[in-house]
């Protein structure tokens, strides 16, 4: 009889698969079926829902309660809806300091003034120690859609941004998990988008953040739904020293490693310089670069090419199996 | 150092305290502040989430994905909005069997479709083993409001309808379990309560859904939003003899009992004839009863005055600590 895995939550093909199989066959219906990172309802009403579940609840440069808007917040941004409520649903272990939830709740109370939302409404369960781990969260979103994006618009030619350097959030968790007997200088990404908002209206085609799975899973998922392939430049791409080291060390690939802060956009060639000036101009894009090129011929349709350091031509693959459970 | 209980999910009034002090405090503003069953977002958008941790995860009369559409859907309701989306968060633990995932998104399914609602966004994440237990959901849920319930109308005189017999969902519960060394008949009440929202243009000038903390607990806050009094006929209380039979046996109050699907109204004294027709015409009204009467002089202000079968008047008090964790 088969069992649910780790695997079928790492944001990799299994979970798709697992996902198609299991939830899209059994609600079928026109908003779920486009598997967005959030649904556009009737009367431009964006809506989003995460469950937060990561280990340790305590990250260099975050925590749950961050992570838990943060990471709503830029489901709604990425698909063109500006964030304006949220709820917010905690499932308490039995146990959990007060104090401890209380640090959380303020986590999670700055974070959503930085990204402008409010919480409108929320739940509390308690449950038994040991049928739990401390804190779980979820966070459903709402807000006004402001653009409907439209792969059909994407061309041979436009051009692929990364806003910022990749896999920090999952090192930071490698970190503060001390499993890896490795010290690094890092924290997580974790970040509301909001200052992508404006680009819609500037000309950017498609926008996806970058978390479960990394870079390498939502190039692969783009490239599915296009006639085109993906060239992607190896020596373009933004990464930090400690993340560069710490893939180098552990011979774990960076493209695979998750963000909180980081997205991916799809840019008409010749708004490229001027987006990525706009995207530069905010802190957390500033190591923002263009990483690639949709289909310039080479390659079939649906692949995404990695265009190596080496000179060669590497088929990049969607993430299958899970690195690090539990890393949001 | 104060720790996180379990009665502090309760329902009752140790969460009520712990909710203003650590949520309501930490959050304040205007849509939270109301701690209604929904949020009234502009653009006439009502707004609500629960997380479902019921254990067993199946009982009779319903399991835990019924529960998770029938409960937002009736937070809606009761509010006065219309359900109309809902979003489907799963915490799955590692080793679930897939068949028992599948039979639990199938009666989601079924759920949602008897209440007319559309899962239009969702969420998987999995923990391992021994840090969830078997399967917690979230669900948040959008609809367009249809009317603004206002507690300034209720006037003395008026009239409190339960629409149906109490406690079954948490006998089924405690049954399933298996805890009590006791057998009977009863399966809970678990539905969606459409059948309520035509009612709101009928003159109903106020409901809720009896859950966690039961009949007794609804009425505190209520009466304690009230500068009157409630004064509630303990031979009207709607009861099952299985519910009444076990109370009795075990020594717990039903009036403490959680339904899933029974709301309490406050109606103008002079429809209440025509309202509690209209209920009784749906099945699951058919138990309804007119149970009490908004201030008739007697007692205090916020108070819930109990006139009981001998013949005295007892203080009713909301529900401070847990009959029966993770009812819900």
């Amino acid at each position: 009889m088969t069992k649910i895995s780790l695997e079928m939550g790492s944001g990799g093909k299994l979970m798709r698969d697992f996902i198609d199989r299991s939830i899209v066959k059994t609600f079928s219906n026109p908003f779920l079926n486009k598997l967005a990172d959030s649904a556009l309802l009737p009367n431009k009403i964006g809506f989003t829902t995460d469950s937060y579940v990561v280990d340790p609840i305590f990250f260099p440069g975050g925590d749950i309660g961050t992570l838990s808007i943060n990471g709503t917040v830029n489901d709604l941004i990425v698909s063109g809806v500006k964030p304006q409520f949220l709820s917010l649903s905690l499932i308490i272990e039995e146990g959990l300091e007060l104090d401890t939830l209380n640090k959380i709740l303020r986590s999670v109370k700055k974070a959503a003034d930085e990204a402008g939302v409010v919480i409108a409404t929320g739940d509390t369960k308690v449950v038994q120690q040991g049928q739990g781990d401390q804190i779980f969260i979820n966070t459903a979103g709402v807000g006004s859609v402001m653009t409907e994006p439209d792969l059909q618009k994407i061309k041979s030619g436009d051009h692929i941004i990364a806003t910022g350097t990749l896999g920090e959030h999952s090192l930071a968790i490698m970190l503060a998990r001390e499993e890896f007997g490795m010290e690094a200088e890092a924290k997580s990404d974790c970040a509301p988008l909001n200052y992508l908002l404006p680009l819609w209206k500037k000309g950017v085609l498609w926008m996806r953040d970058i978390t479960r799975g990394g870079l390498a899973t939502v190039l692969s998922e783009l490239s599915e739904r296009l006639p085109f392939s993906i060239i992607i430049d190896e020596d373009h791409i933004p990464l930090s020293s400690p993340v560069q080291a710490a893939s180098e060390l552990l011979g774990i690939d960076p493209l695979y490693l998750a963000c909180e802060g980081r997205a991916l956009l799809v840019v008409p060639k010749e708004k490229t310089e001027q987006l990525l000036q706009e995207i530069k101009k905010d802190p957390k894009g500033k190591s923002a670069e263009v990483i690639g090129t949709v289909s310039d011929g080479t390659g079939k349709p649906g692949e995404v090419l990695l265009s190596t350091l080496s000179g060669g031509l590497r088929l990049l693959e969607p993430l299958t199996s899970e690195l690090l459970p539990r890393i949001c």
